[in-house]
This record gives structure tokens, C-alpha cells and sequence, in this order.
């Protein structure tokens, strides 16, 4: 059977070998309570304060700044909700096309009174910056401006350093996913005035479960989880000592492989996009993916017609995996909100392929000639 | 070098040979998003929906029932805050003798104006039934009771379907935390009225990070991790694929070798009673351990002497892991808010011995051997 090609990498990514050999070696060799004081104990809390070091290294954070977590979820919630208890925020700024966990962290904080506004954006995500500081002039409500890095669906970036300055300017506090960019652009937290950080390991090669938030040391958050007195009294639960070590195995592979990585995946992402131009009509780009965007991302508009509507299906057929939007919504019908905020009224169909530097060229010809006989094909009985 | 003797199975265990060989399969061949509808994503949904069904199937829960989690302690603040934001919750009964996840969710509770109510207890951790029915008749407030099946310091346990029923009387709901001994006791939840209940793997030879909730079906909550449309939007966030499914044959492990295991370790734990009595004087018990108790526990109270102050430090050396009480609050210095709560002026020193089947009677042997010389020791300069 021919292998599968995967271009889905912004919904999850394979679990790199060496990630997989640190978690195995940690669940056999570190099963310790890493509360716990003995020798087996002390042995997981070292090699938990090991990981925590690695990845405040990679962010340019102090130790005491970055929290293991669940995941990207969990660390969105703790920002927001911790921010509008702990902090006093009564008003969010962010915009219609954060994930999920951002938006439906809202409409829960938005039903206990906090003020939610959302800043323009143009046609391609991109944030409307002159609106974000009108908005942050209005009113004397503490605000809380949360904004993502990069646009899971269409790769649209924000410059954290230009929305950090803004915030600080206006006395706000930031809190950014950073979940498609964590492992894939440098990200200088001692240069950049950011309040909180959402990172997850499984988007860049590491395990799914686990996640981490920066938490910046002028910011005092209470516990989202009570428990014991774990992340120094910040996340009650025995720590996930495998999930943590593989996180930042992944990231410390990640930032070490950064620049030939990121020039592999955007290699294979060009050569697909001249290959897709050459090959096929009318073909459209959701979001910049030339401007600022994630060089991963490549979100493409196909014009409509019968075959369009069956591509994915069709696609995953032909042993090719993509997504139509976020895999995390992919369960209900509601289709894209990304989408639907941007270009509401498209009737293109909306492919995202995603690419890591296990992809290659040869898979992108596979692709496009899978693509030429779906598309290219006349409607017939048998299809 | 000398195998270390782990006797601190109720702070962590270690995770089966099978489970890491699932986990390993699973980080490697399961590498899909579970909410993608492409082939990688449909295998590891089916495995996760597998795994959610095996879980159902040992406890006698329907599947709808079963919710993973990142462990117990998200598992407790789930049922506890959730039963206020959502349920009307508005009194809270519980034990001071709780874990911490129950007792500091209690405390964020108590101060957004929920009452709480604690039952009293004897000397033996054991609930005073018929206070516990005072309070359930006390007031109209909707009421929530929140007790521990096994006390995870010194294993004392509730009988669940008295406190159930009582619960059911009164028109209260009932969480109970059975950390200490799903996999280790018959729970059948079809047959006993429980609202809520917490799991977590680590206890039961799985992973670390993992962990789930029983939600009857009656009661709907909403989601403690707002985002994606996870776990029957339940809850939000990449589901841990290899943790659920290490949680899941650890569990079905843990229930296919139920009496074996049971009777193993009760064998240990009952021949290392027999030996400290035989071989040092005035050793007390916390607890009720041969009544109504947890068999993998065993907490000691020793003699209060100048050897016992240093008692856990010395085992520790000769290569023997065991804990002055929980492994969640060792990293603080206040000491065990359960036998704080229980008998708090005791001078005596205690150290929690708790079992697994993999201990020996020759580990028994050995500890006993090292208790005898930390103890009978006389205090010397080179000690």
C-alpha cells in the first residue's frame, strides 16, 4: 500500500523519534511522585526543573515564569479567566478568529460581565492596529488584550513586539497563543512585553496532553486548577513527567533545527503553491501566506464546482490528509468561524495543507496529480 | 548496588510493561488529531472511544458517563466548581480529611459565598453517618457532598452506597474522589448513586497526566476547559491519545487481575503488620487499617524518639521509599492536614507504607531489618 501523505501538520504533528525515546526512558525510569522526597521523587523534580529551564531558555523567560500544563486549552483558559479573577480585567479586546479556547473562554467570561470587544480585521485576518488602539484609548475598564500569534486556518500573524508595546502602552495586559509559532519563529520574551503565553507540545513534533504557559513575573495568578502545591502552587495534579520531558525535548529539537526546518517546510510550501498555480484555474489564498503568516500554513480557496465540494473526502481517499479548516472543530458542521468571519459569503471551497519538514517535494507532485484527477474529473455515476 | 524497595504505592505506582507498550504504539501509530475526519484521525478517535468504553465497562457506567481528563485533581475541580456554576449548588458537605484538589476547590468556592459544611470524623478518619444526615436535613440549600472513598494518607474508607443513598434521601448530589481505588475495588455505578467521581491512572500502574470523570447522565455540566468541541464538549483541548489509552489497559489490567492483586498485597501488607509488632514495641496504626481500609495502606505511627524524627530521611538512605503522608503537600512544610484534622496532638512519627503487587515479603524482611537498625540506633556523633 502507498504511504500516506500527511499535510495536516497545524492540526497535530508526528511525535518525533528522539521525543519518543526521552518519554519512553522517563515512564520507565522516572515513575517517581515528583512531589515526593526520596531519591525517585527528587529524580523526577530535577529532571522536571531540567525541562522547565530548556524552555525558558528557548523563550529567553526566567525559570519561575513558565507552568506546565495540559495543553494549549488549558494555559488559554488560565490566562483569561485567572486574568479577570485575580487581576481585576473587566474588558477583553481580541479578535473573531482566535481559536476556540480563546472564544469560548470568552462567551463563558462574557456571561459573568466582562466587557468583550473584537478589533477589525481585513479580508486576509489581518489585525486592524489603528482600531486595537482606539480601542484601547476608550474607557478606564482594565483591559486584557489577547490576540494569536499565527491563525491556525490561515497562517495571519500579528507582530508580537509592535501588539506588546501597544498593550503596555496603554497600561493592558497580553496574553498570546503562540500555538502554531512556539518550535517555529524565535520568540524573545525578555525583548517582547508580553503577559502570558500559550504554548502545546503535540504542534511541534512533542507529545498530545501537554502544553505550558509563560506567565510573566510582574502578573500574579492564582491556581485555574487547585490541588497540591505542584508548578509551585500554580497547577494542583501530579505533574505528566513524560509529557513535560518530551515537550521540551521537541522544543529544544525544534529551535536547534529552526532555520533548516523552516527552510525545508517553506520550500515545500512554494513549490506547492507555483505547482498548484501551474497546474489549475482560478486558484485563491486564504489569509497573506506571502506576507506575515506562517510559512506551514497554506490555506487554498478553490472556485466552486461539484468536484470541490467532495475534495476532502476524496482526498483522504486517495491516502492524502488535509483539513477544510481546524481539526478541533472539524466534529461539528458549523464549518470554518475563521472563514466566516473574514469572507463570509464565499462560495470557494476552503482546503488547508500544512506541511512539516518530513514532507517533500515528491509528496507535493503526488498531491497536485491526486488534486488534477479529482478536480479535472467529469461528474459521473460511478464517481 | 541494592534494588531500591518502593513502598509508596499510593503517592505514585509505576506503569506496567503492557501499558507502555499501548502508549508506545499508541505515540507512534496514533498520531492523528482525533478530531480530524481523515483516516489518522478516525483511527485515533476509534481507539479513544474504545478506550472510553472499556472504562465504562469496568466501572458499569454508560460510555456518555466516562470524560477524560489531564488526572483527578482537574477531574475533582471539574464535579466541585461545576456543580455550583451549573447545578445551583450553593452548599457544599465534605471531610477535612479530603484530598487537596477537594479541599482548596472548596476554599476558591467558599470564597465566591458557597457554604461549607464538614462532617465530623473520629479518631479513625471514619464519617460520623449520623452527623453527615443532620447536615443533609439542615436548610434548603442545594447541597453537594463531596467525601473520599479511601483516604489516600491512612485508608480509611466510606461505605459509597450508605453515603449514596443518604445522599439520594436528601436530594443531594454526591461526588465522590476514588483515586486510591478505582482499579483496586468493585465500583459499580449503575448500581450505587453517585453524581461524580474521580480516576486517575497514575495510581493504578498508568500514566501520569491522565485521568478521567463519571458524569451521570442526569446531571449536565459544562465544560471546566472551554474550547473545541472535545470529549462531547465536555471538554476542550487535543485529547491525550496515549495516556487514554495507557489509562484504559492499566484500568482493564488492574480489574482482570483484581483478586489476585488484592490478595497479594494484602498478604504483604498484613505479614509487615505482623512483623512490626513482633519486632518493635508500642507501634500504633492511623486509621482503622484491618477494618474498613484500603489494603494497599498501611500508616504507622512510631514512638516518638530522636531515631523517629529522622526516620523518613534514614529510609531513604538504606534505599527505601516511603512518605510521611501525601505526596502532594511534601514539598511544603505544614505537615499532614489529615492527621492535623484526625489526632493533632499525637508526638508519634508517621510514615505511610503503601503496597503494590509487585512488593515482596522479602522486601518486608529487608525494611524491617533497616527499621531495626535506624531506630534501635543509639544517637552517636557519625549518625
Amino acid at each position: 500500500m502507498m504511504q500516506r501523505i500527511y499535510f495536516d501538520n497545524a492540526a497535530t504533528t508526528s511525535v518525533d523519534e528522539a521525543v519518543l525515546a526521552t518519554m519512553m526512558e522517563a515512564l520507565r525510569e522516572l515513575s517517581g511522585n515528583p512531589s515526593s522526597i526520596y531519591a525517585e521523587g527528587r529524580k523526577a523534580r530535577a529532571a522536571i526543573e531540567g525541562a522547565r529551564k530548556l524552555v525558558a531558555h528557548h523563550v529567553n523567560a526566567s525559570i519561575g515564569e513558565i507552568f506546565f500544563t495540559s495543553g494549549g486549552t488549558e494555559s488559554s483558559n488560565m490566562a483569561l479567566k485567572g486574568a479577570v479573577r485575580d487581576l481585576g480585567v473587566q474588558r477583553i479586546i481580541s479578535s473573531r478568529t482566535e481559536h476556540h479556547c480563546v472564544l469560548h473562554s470568552l462567551d463563558a467570561l462574557e456571561a459573568q460581565g466582562v466587557q468583550v470587544d473584537f478589533v477589525t480585521q481585513d479580508e486576509k485576518g489581518i489585525i486592524q492596529l489603528d482600531h486595537l488602539e482606539s480601542l484601547l484609548q476608550a474607557g478606564d475598564a482594565k483591559t486584557l488584550v489577547s490576540l494569536m500569534h499565527a491563525n491556525n486556518e490561515i497562517g495571519t500573524m500579528i507582530d508580537l513586539g509592535t501588539v506588546g508595546q501597544l498593550c503596555q502602552q496603554y497600561g493592558a495586559y497580553f496574553h498570546t497563543d503562540t500555538v502554531q509559532t512556539i518550535g517555529y519563529f524565535p520568540i524573545d520574551l525578555a525583548q517582547t512585553p508580553i503577559s502570558f503565553l500559550t504554548g502545546s507540545a503535540h504542534k511541534f513534533h512533542g507529545p498530545k496532553g501537554c502544553g505550558f504557559i509563560y506567565i510573566n513575573q510582574e502578573n500574579q495568578l492564582k491556581p485555574f486548577i487547585d490541588g497540591g502545591s505542584q508548578e509551585r502552587n500554580m497547577r494542583g495534579g501530579t505533574e505528566n513527567t513524560a509529557g513535560i520531558l518530551g515537550l521540551a525535548k521537541a522544543l529544544d529539537l525544534a529551535y536547534s533545527h529552526l532555520e533548516e526546518r523552516a527552510a525545508h517546510i517553506r520550500d515545500v510550501r512554494d513549490y506547492f503553491r507555483d505547482q498548484l498555480l501551474a497546474n489549475f484555474e482560478d486558484i485563491e489564498f486564504n489569509g497573506d501566506p506571502f506576507g506575515a503568516s506562517h510559512y506551514k500554513v497554506l490555506s487554498v480557496a478553490f472556485p466552486p464546482s461539484p468536484q470541490a465540494e467532495l475534495l476532502l473526502f476524496n482526498l483522504d481517499v486517495a491516502g492524502i490528509s488535509v483539513s477544510g479548516g481546524s481539526a478541533c472543530s472539524s466534529g461539528a458542521d458549523a464549518g470554518s468561524h475563521v472563514l466566516n468571519a473574514l469572507k463570509k459569503d464565499s462560495p470557494r471551497q476552503t482546503i488547508r495543507f500544512s506541511f512539516s519538514h518530513h514532507n517533500t517535494r515528491e509528496e507535493v507532485d503526488r498531491v497536485i496529480a491526486e488534486l488534477q484527477k479529482i478536480l479535472k474529473k467529469r461528474p459521473s455515476l460511478t464517481q
